[in-house]
């Protein structure tokens, strides 16, 4: 039987949310095929503190024992750059999460992306302790009366941002950056430009994660399927293959972030005000297989969900909680409708109901 | 008080379905202001035969007696040179209705519209009898793997239909058509470039009829809002612009269909597989009206809502059910979340929640 061993791999962008739909989702993170999960700081109210960083990831911990957890924080104006270096020296975060205010779920708290100047001394001091940042390359909508001014909507908004990422990288030459769950061939294309002269993947400073699912969706696949719907919207077609070719093409600075988002299936199921997020945890990596496979990139796997991200984010190995490495196998598995914990919480996982060619296990 | 007399108001698409949602929606046609309504024939099974179209009408009339009814045959192989004589000679049908297979409600038993040379027989004996050619006007999405050939998906497929329809004109110069409910910037100028040396109004053979949702939405309203997700989809905000340009230009090639598609809230609710449609025949002048006054149009909204389809469509007055004209008087109103009838059947209207500056009477 075809093995693949996929070493200790890492998903880069994680929601696992806090209290019931916590306790569901974060055993999740190993059934799906993650060892190391970069987790998302957009809980109700932000994670901004010291205090509740560590009591955070000390109650992933105890959910989940063998997963490794790396921390975030949000960006707002709560933060200061003595916490940065505080947070930074006790080893509580390895990042920062910027959403543009009102962009996606949880980002009311957000910031104005028009205008980073604010938190400079913030993204200094990041720079300093090696810390990441992690963008949201979203614009927020406005559309303009005056015929001079560009209008930005949920199709181009990603691109309308590259703009501010590129002076980021500008101002913050050595700040590691994520743009994270690109998904055009604009961002892509950002993305290879900025990193035009890296020879040696220690030098990429500037990042893209990819998610699974925008290898499989286009703008017709959540046009009337919002369970489908997340932010960034899934783009055209000619976006998807670009992504495709990124993930696929053993660039270190193309790696893997799944933006798995899961929501209560009632807040999916309905005529108005559908929350955006695609769950995916459970199988992240058959789903990434299903994909490399059928563009005949297998062997390119490993770096995109395990090398790429574990040196971006620079993770020591002694930090890991299990030394256990992901085994792919050709075998078909069925994707169940829903998941639940005795029906208090009820999550459809991306393309519920259809069937996976590719299984996991973890080396003994 | 302010008041404005719209004639014999005319919507050229509307859909009231069969059955109990026929005898709940059939009547919000004159309560939203409309005299004549074009009905479309995709129900299930589709009409195209002289029997049912007649039986059809004969049903509408009876739910509500002052409202004119036109009527149309779907176009599928089922149809013939002989019937279409046979059904314009007696007055029962005023059109035929052609939709793509497989782009939107009811529409499995369409046609290929990248070959209508199949249907050219019918497209003469039409010309012959002035009837009109209603095109849904969207290619089917397809994803190409090889980079020569332009992927179709649901932001162009009515930008790629463009050329069938010059084809169509082009080849039937006499034949009426309409571009049923436009939504893109690109077709708005291609109905104005096929009209481009029509001096007077009764020499229109092209025109498009707007819908009053497309006046409203955009990409970012349906994102996340399946109330909104109709077919064609809301583009862009520059696609907005050019359809609220061309609705209050007062072209006599520019006039209303409001494509009120009504489906049981349940259709509507759901995280896979939402039915296409907004259902906005209850407000279908107020909201018009909301949208001319926004834009200083108000004098141009007769001309859209009124002649210029009932110019189009060659209304005879003696076949009119009713006489009375719309009065458009200034009032606040407010847009219920559903109607129903008894429950059975729940429809939550477009904006529903919201208010509206416009009200409506009929003349004594």
């Amino acid at each position: 039987m075809e093995e693949i061993n996929l070493g200790t791999t890492c998903d880069m962008h994680v929601h696992v949310r806090d209290g019931e739909m916590c306790e569901l989702i974060t055993p999740t993170i190993k059934e799906g095929g993650i060892s190391v999960a970069y987790i998302m700081p957009n809980l109700q109210p932000p994670v901004t503190t010291l205090d509740r960083v560590i009591a955070y990831k000390s109650e992933l911990e105890k959910i989940a024992p063998e997963t490794t957890f790396l921390m975030s924080f949000y960006l707002s104006s709560e933060l200061t750059p003595e916490l940065i270096h505080k947070a930074a020296s006790v080893g509580a975060i390895q990042g920062v999460k910027c959403y543009p205010a009102g962009v996606t779920t949880n980002s009311s708290s957000g910031v104005d992306p028009n205008d980073f100047t604010a938190f400079y001394p913030i993204f200094k001091a990041m720079e300093e302790e090696g810390l990441v940042l992690n963008l949201h390359g979203e614009k927020p909508s406005v559309t303009n009366n005056s015929s001079n001014q560009e209008d930005i909507h949920v199709l181009n908004a990603e691109e309308c941002f590259l703009p501010a990422l590129k002076k980021l990288n500008n101002d913050f030459p050595n700040l590691k950056i994520v743009l994270e769950h690109c998904t055009t061939e604009a961002a892509v294309n950002t993305i290879k430009e900025i990193n035009k002269n890296v020879t040696d993947s220690k030098d990429v400073k500037v990042a893209a994660t990819i998610t699974a699912h925008h290898l499989f969706l286009t703008i017709d696949d959540w046009a009337g399927n919002p369970i489908n719907f997340c932010k960034p919207v899934a783009k055209l077609p000619k976006d998807k293959k670009a992504l495709i070719e990124a993930a696929t093409s053993g660039k270190p600075y193309f790696f893997f972030g799944s933006d798995s988002a899961p929501h209560p299936l009632s807040n999916k199921a309905k005529h108005v005000g559908v929350c955006a997020g695609v769950y995916s945890q459970l199988f992240a990596v058959p789903y990434l297989a299903e994909i490399f496979d059928e563009y005949q990139s297998l062997p390119k796997l490993k770096g995109f969900v395990s090398e790429f991200g574990f040196n971006f984010y620079d993770v020591k190995p002694e930090s890991l909680k299990s030394t256990k490495e992901l085994i792919l196998y050709r075998k078909e598995q069925s994707i169940p409708e829903v998941i639940t914990n005795d029906k208090s919480i009820i999550v459809a996982p991306f393309q519920a109901g259809s069937k996976l060619n590719w299984s996991i296990k973890w080396s003994s």
